[in-house]
Formats: structure tokens, C-alpha cells, sequence
């Protein structure tokens, strides 16, 4: 677990779009966003107040979260002074990035003199162990895509939050780099050895009382060549109950496989629930999440609409339109 | 590339079955296997010439493989005579156990002071790419099991054996230890990281002639919960031209996961071909490979007449009646 809450380190982020783990933070876990800091040039900001490290101590800040992707994969001087400030100042650090804390050396030696944790949520902070298939008390939903990077951590988190809202229980459970540093726990699956992918999500989501919702963010898909396998354990080591079908409209071909073209959502429904039946053999599809970012207020309501009537399934943009309508499918079940 | 020919260590062996690396390197790759080294109290017996680690110098032998499991995790001072022996006399050494060779400190300071290689077949040797799903030339076919350990490795084997002997080209790809202790070279997939998992096998099976058959081992189950999301990766990185569906029959549950019943063939069938035409639209299913050592001959062969009656495909036991008709089916396609 890393320690909350955070001072949120934007650096010199040359745009919004290279602090988007810290826009997410904030985004959905505003109660640890306590402020954020950034450097000359920096070109992002969260609307947050801007902290000195000392004033972000002062305020109870625990953990500085680099938000903020660098350039060249490197940890450049202007940054390391910061980071190096932050540990003597008491906090912890918690990165994301490639380059990990723990490989600069002046950063392990600081952090192992003070007693400071270094959170590179990029590598599994235990091992996992093999999933046992067993099945398991409480409830599971979990997001699968059409393609990549479709807007399945972002329906979980809305998905929690209309949730929460309702009263229901249920928690987001993390299984990337982003959504770890937004909760400040989960897996990182696609660094997790093979042999123990399954078994990974096993361990996340835990035995958990009968109305207990976890809310598992997906990863890959099925139908993406790179990254099925992926895929397929987290669906067998998830054990769904639920199935939360992702889609972005509008896509020319498969990410990064420009000689694939994106699945229908009808073979996404029928594979997702082969494979999902195999462990759980009442599983089923509560309801589709468009990620209609790119077009307008009035097509993106035509096009839910109009998935809604062809697959007979409650369709929403959760980030939209709020996800009470896929809340309540799942109440329902 | 483990360099051959070897010198088959035996160690204490307490019975054949704990030297079934050994057996596997001595059936498939004879002309590899030299001779055998056995400790007293060793109780396996390959039937190949006993020789001190001198004598298989002379003989020619360049690397000294680990063909037995070792008792209780530890790699006894027994053992370690001999391997320090082999390395001073100018052998390698290739092991699959789970303690690695490299994690003992006497081998691995005795190995790089003499400028020998020490092969732990359990951790992959390369980084791998990730998958792009691109179409390599030459022709793949993939073992597919209804369980795990239900003879794949085995069916791929046979069909090289069988596929040479008729003069097509084919190549063992070895996707597990075993196997790779067996040819010298391949991909410890349950070992690599996941996001790299379908790249690997891209990278075991690049471009080839167009005649050419990669025969790849299979692992896992796309049903078992344990292991699935390995087996998808490599039928999403194979992009196999063929299948061949494996099967041991009398199977109470799947292996390790008592609350699982095994799949049926045709389920098997058509969730593999599903899965694989997402990657290669032509795929077939070409024969069915029965893992009948734990039945009489006239029981074998009537299974495999009923089965192949019943799939309308090809059914044999291809280590009990050799692989020829599965081989005749490839060269058909």
C-alpha cells in the first residue's frame, strides 16, 4: 500500500495530456490530491494548490506521486533534487515509470538511510502464487474491451462511484500502473510472470462479503494478439459475475495492429462469456460502455441508444453520462 | 544455444521417473545423447554408456545436462563435485531445475573464471518483443490440450520425427524446460513476463520457407484457470496453420483444480479454432492426439477408431502407433 495523502509532482510536463496519471488521481481519489507541484516550464495544471515540499508535509501529504511521464527515460537533475528534497522532508515516493527509483542510486541510498519506501508500482511488489480456480465469497465485475485502451479502467472507476453513490459496496481494484497510483494498491498483471497471471487476480480480489461488488479493471482484449493472454487471466482468475462490455466507436484497426480490425461487440459478448463461463458458469453481460470522447452531445446519445436497442443491453458513456444505469444492472443481478 | 553433444547426468536418481529429462533427451535427440553419469545409489539406468566426466571429453562432449529433479530443492554436495569437475574439464552446464546453477556462488564464480556457460533453461536467455501480430511465411501447427500435461510435448515431437522420416521440414519448437533441454533451444514461456508472452513465440517461429512446419509445444489449457492465459499466447503469437487437439482420457478433473471436469474434444475444437482464427482466418483443426498409456493395446485402438469415427479427424496415439496419419494430414493442407 503506498501511504496517502499525496503532493501530486507534475515536473515539466509539456502538456495536460503527460500529467494524465496525476489528472487521475485527482480526478477520482480528490481526497488524497492534496496539491501539486511543478517545476519551470511546466505547462499542466490541476487547478490544485501549488506546495512547497515542506508546505505539503505541513498539510499531512505522505507520499510525492510522480504524475507526470518523463522525458527520454530519463530522471533529469531538476527532478532528482526534488525527489532527493522529498525524502529528507519525510515523504515516500511512488513512480510509475519505466526507469525505476530504485535503479538511481543517489534515490536507494536516501530513501534506505531515512527509512523512506520507493513504490515502483511498475513491478509486483510480492509474489503472486498460482491461481487454484477455487471459487470465491462476494461479487466480481469485470471490463472487457474491444481493443486496447478503450476506457475500461475509466468504467470501473465511474462505475465505483455510481456505486458508492447508491450505496452498494464495492471497490476498484487496480491491475495497472495508473489505476495502482490512483488507489494506492493493486497488480501490476502485465508485469506479473506468466505462470502466475491468474493467480495474481486471485490474491486482488480476495474472499469479500456476499454484496460486495470488485470492480476489476481490465487489461488488453481477447481479440488484441499482443496482449490476449492477458486477457484470458484475468478473466479466469477474476471469476466474474459480471461482464462489462468496452468500446470506442470510430477506431480504424486494432491498437498498434494495423492489420487487424476491431471486433464486433456481439463476438466480444459471445467469447468474453465463453471463456467467463468456463470458471463461472453463471456469469453474465450487465451492460456496455461507450467511449464516445471524440463525438458530440447529441451523437454519442444517438449511438448509446442505438447500441442499447441492437444488443438489448443497458449502454451508456459512463464518463458521460454517469454509470447509474450499469450500478443498477448490477444491483439487479 | 545449449551446445551438444551431452553428457547425461543421472546424479542419485532415486527411480527412471526422476530422471524423465534424461529419457526425454535420450528418445528424441539419441545422436545427442552420448553417455550417462550416475552417482551411487542412483536407480535410473538409460541403457547408454557410463562415463566419468574424462572420458566424455574425449568422446567429444561439450555440455554436461542436469537429467534428474533434484531432492528437496538443494543441489547436494554430491552433485556439486561433479559440476565443478565438468566445468574444469571444459563442459557447460544445462540444468531446468528451479534453484538455478547461476545462484550457486562456487559454480558461478568456477564457470566465469574458465570462461563456461551455465544454461538455466526455467529463465528466458533473451528479452522478447511484443507480439505484432504481423503474418510470418512458412507453416505453424500448435499442440492443444483439453487439460494440462495431456502429451503435448510429445505429439509435437513425434510429428517431427514423423514429418522428417517422410521428408517434409519441420522443426520442434520448445515452449517448456523439458523440451528445451531436449532440442538445446526455445522459449521458457511459463517463466516470461506477461506482456511479452506472444512476442516470445513470434520470436520462436520467425519467418521460414514457405514448405517449412513449425511444430510448436503446446502448454496448459485454454480451460484450465490456472494456466490459460499462457496457452492463448501462444496460439495468438503461433498464428498456427493447423491444430492438432490433445487428450488423455479417464481423466477425473482437470489436473491441480479438483471442482474443474475436463472439456470435451469438441469443445476443445471449437473454442481453439475460435480463438485462432482471430490470427489466422484459415486455421484448421488436422488430428487428434490420444494419451492412451494407461490402457491395453485393443482398448487404444478401439478409443482411437470411435474418437476419429465420432471428430471425423484423424485419432491416434502418436507415441504408441506413430504420428504418420497426422503428418499426412499437414502435408495435405
Amino acid at each position: 500500500m503506498i501511504e496517502t495523502p499525496y503532493l501530486l509532482f507534475l515536473g515539466d510536463a509539456p502538456d495536460g495530456l503527460a500529467a494524465k496519471v496525476a489528472q487521475g488521481i485527482k480526478d477520482w481519489r480528490p481526497e488524497h490530491a492534496i496539491g501539486q507541484l511543478r517545476l519551470p516550464g511546466c505547462n499542466a495544471n490541476l487547478g490544485l494548490p501549488d506546495l512547497s515540499i515542506a508546505e505539503a508535509v505541513d498539510k499531512g501529504v505522505k507520499t510525492l506521486v510522480i504524475g507526470v511521464a518523463n522525458r527520454g527515460g530519463i530522471i533529469s537533475a531538476s527532478w532528482k533534487s526534488v525527489l532527493l528534497e522529498a525524502l529528507d522532508a519525510g515523504l515516500d515516493l511512488a513512480s510509475g515509470l519505466h526507469n525505476l527509483l530504485r535503479d538511481e542510486a543517489d534515490l536507494a541510498a536516501r530513501a534506505q538511510a531515512l527509512g523512506r519506501s520507493l513504490h515502483d508500482v511498475r513491478i509486483p511488489p510480492v509474489p503472486y502464487p498460482i491461481a487454484t480456480g477455487k471459487r470465491r465469497s462476494g461479487k466480481r465485475v469485470l471490463a472487457v474491451g474491444t481493443d486496447c485502451s478503450v476506457g475500461k479502467m475509466y468504467t470501473a472507476l465511474c462505475l465505483e462511484k455510481a456505486m458508492l453513490e447508491r450505496g452498494q459496496r464495492a471497490t476498484f481494484r487496480a491491475t495497472g500502473q495508473t489505476g495502482i497510483l490512483i488507489t494506492g494498491d493493486g497488480v501490476p498483471l502485465d508485469a506479473v510472470v506468466a505462470d502466475f497471471m491468474a493467480g495474481a487476480i486471485e490474491f486482488l480480489t480476495p474472499d469479500n462479503a456476499p454484496d460486495h461488488w470488485d470492480l476489476i479493471e481490465g487489461q488488453g482484449s481477447l481479440f488484441h494478439a499482443s496482449y490476449s493472454g492477458v486477457t484470458l487471466a484475468l478473466i479466469h482468475g477474476g471469476q466474474p459475475d459480471a461482464l462489462v462490455l468496452c468500446h470506442e466507436p470510430g477506431r480504424p484497426h486494432m491498437r498498434g495492429l494495423p492489420d487487424y480490425h476491431l471486433p464486433s461487440l456481439e463476438a466480444l459478448r459471445d467469447t468474453a462469456l465463453l471463456m467467463a463461463r468456463m470458471v463461472n458458469p453463471d456469469c453474465k453481460v450487465v451492460g456496455i460502455s461507450l467511449n464516445t470522447a471524440a463525438m458530440g452531445a447529441e451523437e454519442a446519445l444517438a449511438l448509446c441508444r442505438e447500441t442499447e436497442a441492437r444488443m438489448g443491453l443497458p449502454t451508456v458513456d459512463p464518463f458521460r453520462h454517469g454509470a447509474q444505469r450499469l450500478a443498477e444492472a448490477l444491483d439487479a443481478l
